[in-house]
């Protein structure tokens, strides 16, 4: 049986990355396990910054957004003789196996690890629902919340002006919070890699809405990276009756204190991962599916297509 | 093919309810049907308070707790005459299958009626998570999220005083209120109907919780309708070294913006009973069951077997 | 005794708004005057877009940003002839005196109806605190919350990746906001029309609590107008050793619920209102000064110099 | 000039206290200071509970409820010896002046151990606003924001079920939180110490709202400790047409990361009391009054008359 494992954050952060880091640390402690935190993502693993985790050290850090243990990118990580380095890192500590919280590019560098003898469990902690094996990504509802808490503003002051906002928000590659906060907000238009960007057409819409429809406002909520949203705005402004009004989310997507659902995603998947690792299984990663917590072999993960959108796509279209 | 249907809510209500309410009426007025509001649940129904929903009338509740079309109680509805009077209520605007957002007791209504003729679906809004067909009802995570406020306010203030925080919550035939928010608040202790409420034990628990493990204070989550928490508190203060200080929520859980959780259910439900109700179904209700939205028939509903707690009990004693 | 009183909310709008409208709906009827919602500004007045207010058309607005009136902007009010059609439309209806609510370019429309025969009254309604007549305006501690708690946000996913977060808020003439963002975020540094920018001291002072004080992150506020956020991240990223990561709030700031002090600033501030047209008063704008409820002449409201900042700017210094 | 300097946390706590604890110690760093915590309040002081406050004891703590120097009762604090022996303890470490956090009870001990020779500061730190001599304590704003909150929610399932909402809130002596409340969120009726409680006459005001203005729901805010409100409850359901329910909001209303404006406030107070010890002045405490910040000797600030009530209670019934 294990004895030490360790617990590292990597890529972007999310909030619920510190209930995981909770969970996975609380569990193993409960499981007679010592708990190491790795700072810095795999960073810190290299350069040895490691440090044990106790029940004071996480205490009432499931409240809070951001990661306790820091991230950071390493993209020499790639290189074998920089893993072998972390390994001799941990070996050097009798750290047996490593919990992983972060994006699919996280999940590569633990497969990586797997296959160099350290067990490693990827957790999906990603705010933009883009890991395909799971339904939900640590921290995505909470970031949807922010986004919707946003809206919720900008309805008020865009009702009040006759404009059209358009919200720019995070999750290039897959589209959930912006869909999901179209549904969520009722907004008017959605765009995302999916639906793709025919701006012409989105004006017409914005034309029809004011002047057949009567609408007092408009609300269009868009992926990041699709088009420059101020720009866009100063056409909205010059082709259609409502007042143009750009608002890029960004960052604050990512932060704020977990959403109640995002907490018990993270204490679920933080409890699996550990359970894995006392059962000798590395290279796996954890997923909700079907509302069941359940893991994959990473390799298998990485290459699952994603689901359709299109029940949700219908779905905001009918809500209009 | 139905040409007009109504829409109720019933028993207590729950954050959602009205996106529910424009979801039915969106997805309906969309597919061609003319949608009716019917007030304050059956009640309306039978005194024929009902009035034409349109996009006007909906317009920005999305964001909004309570329901726009009220509820209230008739005990009297179980007589056939009286469900007989409301028929004739429907039958005279033309409205032949109905809506019913609400508990279990207003499913029994919904079958009542649709053995009569009237083809009803139900949805389940309650924020108690008693329906034991549904993994999620209507209003279930935002009250959540209420409570969890609540508790991480208590925190604060109760870590300055050395206090053990005493918390009431709804939901006493179901306790997944208390052990989600026990999971996701870092509760020291969840009592629910489930667990028992052996008061020694606790008594106990909460000593060692003070003199062993040296806390600075403590959380007890307790479900409704189980001990008086006040009674309690006294005794926490008498016999353990945290002075004891009861909070019952009480009916702010209801209320409350709607989270994008129950936001996107109550859309995707509320578009589902619409699709039922014109494929010329009824008698059957709405449920998320596997990360689907799917429906059973009421008859069945009613008596399934709820999930067993145990997984989600473990998790929360791993945690502790 | 006038008899019939008008309502207008003008220029950008703010939170607060609605409830100050309640406030002179609510005062004005129980004083035995009738009152009138002027829609869309100045606009409304000119155009006759003219509607009385009722208990019913201002119940539960006090909990909701924008304004129910609407806000719009008509430069040509300025011209004498718009300005006596609007009379004409305010008499044809009775009214014999508005309360105007806005920013002090709304002030000067307000004076010069009182000149030719309306008695006027202005509020102060805008998030920026820049009118300096006033201690406080409406909307200003709403947006400061919205603000604080974005910035909240931000320090999360900040700390957790060795960011500089570089925030810009509302307020280019006035820094209030920026400044008591700065205090009350404990911000790192601000920038205001004040303060000045001074490009390569800051960046000097960010490698300072980079490399000597070994900060994990840093936040810098400054106000709209002032730089490029944008490139002065990437130059932030280039010249020191933190991340740099620029967030425009935006319209954000202008919507949400109002918080209680607004509320209550709002509702004082509309009873003043009805009070001084009640008396006969006209050309005042109602203000907080000293914490007293105060009335000055618009002319001399206008040019009224700005309270020092140095007492708080130097309060900013010292929390460093 | 002093060199070192303590700061203590006493009484209730209330959300703004941990940004005065930093205002305190940066101000006083910043001025060439040491700075000391004495934890849980004068019982600390007593048992040498006392440790140096450092940048990074501070860190991020300006957003958190409650106070991380804990607070706790010593009634015995009246006794000379016991105040010889907190006094022994500060000598000892060369603490020559302390700032006082806390209500007037804890002034009375700062003003003792004034007059034995170590310079107190007192700051109101409550969220009752019952000291007289400050037109705001720390905190006050923050627990308004809080009842606000739940107000707000109860509204939405008030008037989804024809109820009485009975909130009962904090603040016995001074019911500003109850009046402000009423205010802000459009209470019916407001019931505090200073305007007594006529059952019978609230009974006939809802009959009244209930029966003659056709209300779809009512809320009455009342003060702590007027009577039971559980009771109350009932006999609003015999005897009114609505649905009585009672909330009692209890601790939740201490907790909460403090809003802007109690961030601002405790800032500026933590600088002034510096500012006074540095000065060599002690025996007094800080307030603000007419918006600006003072201070009052001790003895006098004890025995100011409270502001009268009458004009908000005016805004309130004019508001009705």
């Amino acid at each position: 049986m294990i004895k030490r494992i360790g617990i590292l954050t990597s890529g972007g952060d999310s909030p619920g990355m510190n209930a995981a880091i909770r969970a996975v640390t609380k569990v193993g402690l409960n499981s007679g396990l010592e708990v190491f935190g790795i700072y810095n993502g795999y960073k810190g693993m290299v350069e040895g910054y490691i440090e044990p985790l106790t029940r004071e050290s996480i205490g009432e850090i499931v409240t809070r957004g951001g990661t306790i243990l820091g991230s950071a990118r390493l993209p020499e990580f790639k290189d074998i003789e920089v893993r072998e380095k972390a390994i001799r890192q941990l070996r050097k500590r009798g750290i047996e196996a490593v919990v992983v919280i972060g994006g699919d590019g996280s999940y590569r560098g633990a497969l990586e690890l797997t296959h160099m003898g350290i067990n490693c469990i990827g957790l999906p902690g990603t705010i933009d629902n883009d890991i395909t094996c799971t339904d939900y990504t640590i921290g995505f509802q909470t970031a949807l919340e922010t986004i919707v808490d946003a809206v919720d503003k900008l309805r008020d002051t865009s009702n009040s002006h006759h404009r059209c906002s358009i919200v720019e928000v995070m999750g290039n590659r897959c589209g959930d919070l912006a869909l999901w906060a179209g549904v969520a907000c009722g907004a008017d238009i959605v765009v995302t890699s999916d639906t793709g960007f025919d701006e012409q057409d989105i004006l017409d819409r914005l034309r029809d809405l004011d002047m057949i429809k009567k609408k007092k406002h408009a609300i269009v909520i868009i992926s990041e990276k699709i088009t420059d949203v101020h720009q866009f705005a100063k056409k909205v402004t010059l082709n259609t009756g409502f007042s143009g009004r750009a608002t890029v989310l960004g960052h604050i997507q990512r932060g704020g204190s977990p959403c109640p659902f995002d907490r018990m995603l993270a204490s679920q998947m933080g409890e699996k991962a550990v359970d894995l690792l006392m059962q000798g299984i590395g290279g796996q990663c954890v997923a909700i599916r079907q509302n069941k917590i359940v893991s994959y072999p990473i390799e298998k993960a990485l290459v699952m297509p994603s689901e359709s959108k299109k029940p949700l796509t219908n779905l905001f279209e009918r809500l209009s």
